[in-house]
């Protein structure tokens, strides 16, 4: 079904996992001509399949020296530039087509190659808290600004709308009397009437190989580079008003929303209880993410003073499949240097699914999580060069680019700033099962069975209940 | 070629992985009657090895309850008991063999089935360390009581006596005029002139299998009771002389020796830095083990007035096959409740290797690495019925049987307390290759390159070092 038509070039720049995986789903959803899409990519990788297709590929790694001269002449007023790349600036490239007057998306704020781990910067400078300041420094408040969506794939992006779905169910369970909000402050003023007090991203990729991981190899079923690079980051958190004490490793920026936290230390060592309906319990990452930080701010509710009366704690709690645990291992027995091979699993998975959801806690029904259930096999059924991983993210990448062709002059925005009913009729198909559980899982189950613990029984909810130490 | 020739009967309690590769061992290397071989063991597993080999199979879970009528039939003065089970008292049977005369091994002190997780023991009571002191208590000074020999597998065991050879290549390599020491006192003298101030017994098992792990299945490539029973203890180590301050969570135990302290958590959840050669630097698990409180407490120097004036740290470092790493992360994140499934890797292992040493640092040459190679083909072409890992526990198993053969009144002895060299001859032809390593590796090398840690920059053998955290 075409869900919208594009009269512009479309420039796709990086052609990993994601641009791969997306192609099929633009060719199939967006009514445009084949020869006005331009991939501009750093490796020869996915040539193949650009040529399946018949896409012009253009290898050329982009930098901060280069990217005018390489992007200026594929881009004009009107055209769309889609960002999934690695290790290149999505600010820089915002702001570049910002005045070009240029559509743009991405599914995740990138620093120039090594601003993940520069070791001349603070770690609050290399957050996202940070990256996403940035981005909306560009926001200049001028109405009718060409379309930028930030950081939209699955998570960031997709988690956004499944949060508000998952308000609504909510509301409807507990059988409140509620309108569907239409701006900010009534999502927020819903969550805060919910008792919503942790929001998780609540992730658990069962996909395996017959093929074993090797030594001196990371393997992951989406970017190697981008998971290395965000793990590497500092652990981040939306810090809800219900949190009773700062973490003893934890800190506040000194500047902008102040609705996230980051602890000193990766993200990728840093690990918390979650719980998702078919895994059950299990002990997930708390990577940093660009959702983490945007839902704490977009969900706070402030008193007339402007004083932060409610947000909600928010974080990933991210179980990558199997091999990536063990490549996560590895990396930091080596004090996070790079493995020498990396391997993004695709043709050699033989089972497993997604299990990617929200799971918002503290309310009267006690956990709730949705979210999408997609297995290999229904992957591969939907689309072509996908695995569940990356379907999830290219669907919403399609939903992304749908919605920014309908709405073009609604300037630099996130996921929670878009119409979800929309984006989630375009993405819904390629989600498998969209299911909503309940639970009575609280991170005190079963704890202090053969040691003590340093535990907060008054309040489950409280981020120390959570951490795993 | 036969080592030994023993007339009494053996009984093998247990018939696991390591009965199963034992047992080809002995018929190989004892001169015995295949009839006077019996097998008590709790399950079917393995009848088929046992008829294959001719040699009686009994099927009879042995209990507190009935562990004298099931056994006192089975044996007289001078037979043998060669434990080899889970969840059977060792110290129950140590002193039924005392009062029979039987001799006796086994590669690790078991307490009664749950003793391990018995919620109503302090952590303390739970210990390797209270197990050690119990099965002491019964040496009664008596010259010429029977032998039994305590924990002789590979750790403990043979890293007891990989100790013994580091030493003396340290001294040799160092360039000392040192004898080889012939009692205990001599061997804490050499370690303390040679200024060891960490063991580590440093395993990286590289042995995967083209079937990945399942959901819900514990993968190991030995005893998955043995190694959730001691990943459940607290974590243990021998503590040295030169650490500066006990561990956040660290105690001393009220009673006994004091060589050794726990952590107030799971070794399963207790990672620390070591290394070995073919592996590098990794994060292994704080398994508690027999090893660490014997070759603390073997190698403690003491002043004139009894006062411990030296005593090295030391503890495991396990990084088990990368399935029991992911095993581990999954029961983890259960909060210590056993998976449905359990899988002991043997047929389907397709590569990889046991990489098992000592770790000596702190001495003057940095980090000593002394240690057995041994490759899953070496194994399989060196005796049916073991993979990498069984293989160097049998043939320690086989050297402790056959040194109790030759010295069976020697009454209740520890690894550290044979004789280390008939031993290693037994043993070396199955232990692939047997290498020394220097390495100028410290745990502080590559550190706060992200992030600040809290470290002793002074001293870099302090535990908080290793810890990670
Ligand atoms: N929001 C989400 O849910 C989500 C999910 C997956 C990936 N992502 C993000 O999407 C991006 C792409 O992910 P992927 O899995 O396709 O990554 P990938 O590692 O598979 O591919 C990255 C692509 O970027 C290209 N590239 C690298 N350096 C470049 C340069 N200097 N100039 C131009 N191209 C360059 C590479 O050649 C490659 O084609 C990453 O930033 C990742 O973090 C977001
Ligand atoms: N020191 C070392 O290096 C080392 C290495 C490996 C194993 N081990 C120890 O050796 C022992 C055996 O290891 P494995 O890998 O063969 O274990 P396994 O789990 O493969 O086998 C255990 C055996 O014990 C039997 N058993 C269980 N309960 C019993 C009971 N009540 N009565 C009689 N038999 C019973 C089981 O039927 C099975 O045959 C374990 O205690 C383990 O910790 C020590």
């Amino acid at each position: 079904m075409i869900h919208a038509s594009f009269s512009g070039r479309l420039v796709m720049l990086g052609f990993g996992s994601i641009g791969q995986g997306v192609l099929p789903l633009i060719l199939r959803h967006i009514d445009m001509p084949r020869d006005r899409i331009t991939i501009v990519t750093a490796e020869p990788r996915g040539r193949e399949i650009a040529a399946e297709y018949g896409i012009r590929f253009v290898q050329q790694p982009v930098t901060r020296e280069n990217y005018k001269d390489v992007l200026v002449p594929e881009l004009r007023r009107g055209d769309f530039l889609l960002n999934l790349s690695v290790d290149v600036s999505s600010v820089a490239l915002i702001a570049l087509c910002q005045e070009i007057g240029a559509l743009y998306l991405d599914t995740c704020i990138e620093p120039w190659a090594g601003g993940y781990t520069d070791p001349s910067l603070t770690p609050s400078q290399r957050s996202n808290y940070a990256l996403r300041e940035s981005a909306r420094a560009l926001r200049d408040g001028v109405k009718g600004r060409p379309t930028a969506v930030l950081t939209h794939g699955a998570n960031p992006g997709l988690v956004s709308h499944l949060v508000k779905e998952a308000l609504l169910n909510l509301a409807r369970d507990l059988e409140l009397d509620v309108v569907v909000p239409t701006d900010r402050e009534g999502w927020a003023a819903l969550a805060e009437r919910l008792g919503v007090k942790v929001i998780h991203i609540a992730e658990r990729d069962t996909q395996v190989a017959d093929r074993p991981k090797a030594r001196g190899e990371f393997v992951n079923t989406w970017s190697i580079d981008g998971f290395v690079g965000e793990g590497c980051q500092p652990a981040e958190l939306g810090w809800g008003t219900h949190e009773k004490a700062l973490p003893p490793d934890g800190n506040r920026h000194e500047f902008g929303c102040d609705a996230a936290i980051w602890l000193a230390r990766p993200g990728a060592s840093t690990r918390v209880r979650s719980w998702t309906p078919l895994e059950g319990p299990f002990h997930g990452f708390l990577i940093t993410h660009n959702e983490a930080i945007s839902l704490a701010d977009y969900y706070t509710v402030r008193d007339a003073a402007g004083a932060v009366r409610y947000r909600p704690t928010a974080h990933y709690a991210y179980h990558p499949c199997d091999d990536a645990v063990l490549s996560v291992h590895e990396i930091a027995g080596k004090n996070w240097e790079m493995q020498p091979q990396k391997r993004l699993m695709m043709e050699e998975i033989t089972s497993g699914i997604d299990e990617l959801g929200v799971l918002l806690m503290g309310h009267e029904k006690g956990a709730y999580w949705y979210g999408s259930r997609l297995s290999i096999e229904q992957a591969r059924a939907l689309a072509p060069h996908n695995n569940a991983t990356s379907l999830q993210v290219t669907a919403a990448v399609l939903a992304g680019l749908v919605w920014a062709i309908e709405n073009p002059r609604a300037g630099i925005v996130e996921a929670d700033e878009i119409d979800h009913a929309r984006c989630m009729e375009i993405m819904r198909p390629y989600l498998g099962e969209v299911v909503g559980e309940y639970s009575d899982w609280t991170p005190l189950q079963d704890r202090e069975q053969l040691f003590p613990e340093e535990l907060d029984r008054q309040d489950p909810w409280q981020f120390k209940n959570f951490r795993v130490v």
